[in-house]
């Protein structure tokens, strides 16, 4: 106990979602940083397998059966078989944060020799603004030791909410299969120390390892689709809630930050099965960067429902004619919506807000 | 001559561009990593005053005098006290890369006390690819130890020429007169160990203290301006540049990097001084910011000189109006064309390259 921190920063106001198919032995190194936060755990595969907890954490825990159950017919949205399950935490959670984290992810050191608390970090990112809409050549504005520079325009130095605070690894980087062949060996050992805003109107390529994200602000918008057992496709799941994310907090006006923390990638996964789930993706991506480079969202989509509800529809419209998958998917995704309002009856004004805010 | 790296990097094709108005001791600092290159200095304020440069440099210097004779009344368009003049040197050079420095600029230490080569890292960022398209969140993916990660589209992965590098400073941060008077004790003491592309689209505020470009690709649009005697405003003469290169990097296709290298900025100016420069800026920019983010350029615009003449006639069709002192600019940016053409008659037909290249 002496080694969790004090006070810790948004206790009752942050879940921590964790995507598993086997005993959560990697949450020992991370006890003086998670004990103090509720963990909620989505066990994925076989619901019979029991998975094992270290003591002293505060968890809730829902298998198959238990998505099943709780959202009847609209369980057909969570994918099973593949960490995008981890989506039914975002929307069982009340809380207004969220940070999901792999469990081959362990703490990592930063250059000083000192245990990264990634969380902390996360909260410090969500918390204090984004500046997507001119490039700031020192990073990060707001934090300690650096500003705003010479002609950055002061209008603009107020920022935006965050809505995403996208971490990194050390270690074993997120490669693709392909790039996992040709560079088994490859190790990220770079630690950058820098935050930025990824500007307006740019995409990227968003990891769900290591990820933190105000549920209030964008929430609706993490859905990681459909994927592994019975889908052409796999790993591609935070990707597509990345690029739906992105072109959605363009549109309302929130901020999506990248960078700090890191965490410890501890094995790669087998780049021959991993080929044959992104194998389609790496080619449909090709058309799908174009489409959502594209997308624009009408005026009066001004809550994130309403700017995923007309996404779906694009996508229907633009992608079906790609593979037939994009038609499932567009129908998971208004599924998606309409189960996260029921489990949120409230959520829909709420979501509200963020436009308000950022107009 | 132990310390000269055998083999320096461009030798025949670089020239490093430093505007002064005083001794250039600070060259000495700097010998081991500039003395293999010649240099061009520009010669501020005047004329008549002697410009010591240390033993051993290979170099040619301009004074006002010089540059009245050889631009003859297109010499107006070349500032006087202001180290806007600087852009003088970069249309008399006859090389393919340059790098401009200021001379309060010392040699940088790295976190493990190594001194900094910056002309070497702005080689290596111009000489390999840009990757404005889409972001990396590993950032510079061609970097040792480092590549595209998931989700990074493969037909995206080639990259685009580079045009500029932009490097950074350590210790005095590039802060405005504001700034500087609000945080006067602040240092910039974080190296971030990192390169990247300023994506397609976001503009940025470009510092000329330590900047490296290729002169063949973006040479025409680095003008800097009308800035110090005679006209309402300073120390935005890189900051114009910034956002000009950059719309026009973008329409041709071309990349621009930020981050790595930096120098040692060892002084800062006197803040009250720079308020009074920078006063009119810091409203005008107001109305630039927006101006240069909905600038947009013909299809029939395939050189930097094209270019470059439609953005002067923007200028003055939109910004005349903020006030009289952009239709001058506006007729200096024309200027400065004309000269630019007078002093590099194969110019014109080079920089269709950049267009090709990046199609």
């Amino acid at each position: 106990m002496a080694t969790v921190s004090p006070t810790p920063l948004l206790k009752d106001e942050l879940d921590i979602v964790i995507p598993t198919i086997r005993n959560l032995d990697f949450l020992e190194m991370w006890r003086p940083f998670f004990q103090p936060y509720h963990l909620i755990i989505v066990q994925d595969g076989d619901p019979s397998k029991v998975i094992k907890v270290p003591e002293g954490f505060d968890y809730e825990l829902y298998n198959r059966n238990d998505i099943n159950r709780i959202l009847g017919p609209k369980a057909s949205c969570i994918s099973f078989k593949d960490s995008a399950c981890r989506c039914f935490g975002y929307m069982v959670s009340k809380k207004k944060y969220i940070y999901t984290i792999d469990d081959d992810c362990f703490v990592a050191k930063d250059p000083s020799g000192k245990d990264i608390n990634a969380l902390e970090q996360h909260i410090k990112n969500l918390l204090c603004p984004s500046t997507p809409f001119f490039f700031n050549t020192l990073y990060d504005p707001y934090r300690d030791g650096a500003d705003f520079v010479r002609g950055y325009p002061f209008s603009l130095r107020e920022g935006v909410p965050t809505a995403v605070s996208h971490g990194l690894w050390l270690n074993i980087p997120d490669y693709d299969a392909p790039t996992q062949l040709v560079k088994p060996l490859e190790r990220n050992t770079r630690y950058v120390d820098a935050v930025m805003t990824i500007p307006k109107g740019t995409l990227f390529p968003m990891c769900g390892m290591n990820l933190g994200f105000n549920r209030d602000l964008i929430g609706p918008a993490m859905y990681f689709g459909l994927m592994g057992d019975g889908q052409p496709i796999g790993r591609y799941d935070d990707m597509w809630a990345g690029w739906c994310i992105k072109v959605i907090c363009d549109h309302l006006g929130l901020g999506v930050k990248t960078g700090l923390p890191y965490i410890w990638h501890s094995k790669a996964s087998n780049p021959f099965v991993n080929l044959k789930k992104e194998y389609k993706g790496i080619y449909w991506q090709e058309e799908l960067i174009p489409f959502f480079q594209s997308v624009t969202l009408p005026k009066d989509c001004t809550t994130v429902q309403k700017c995923y509800i007309e996404i779906s529809k694009q996508v229907k419209a633009k992608l079906g004619k790609v593979d037939d998958y994009f038609n499932k998917l567009a129908d998971a995704m208004v599924t998606w919506i309409e189960a996260w309002d029921e489990l949120n009856p409230s959520g829909a004004k709420s979501a509200e807000l963020p436009n308000g805010a950022a107009k």
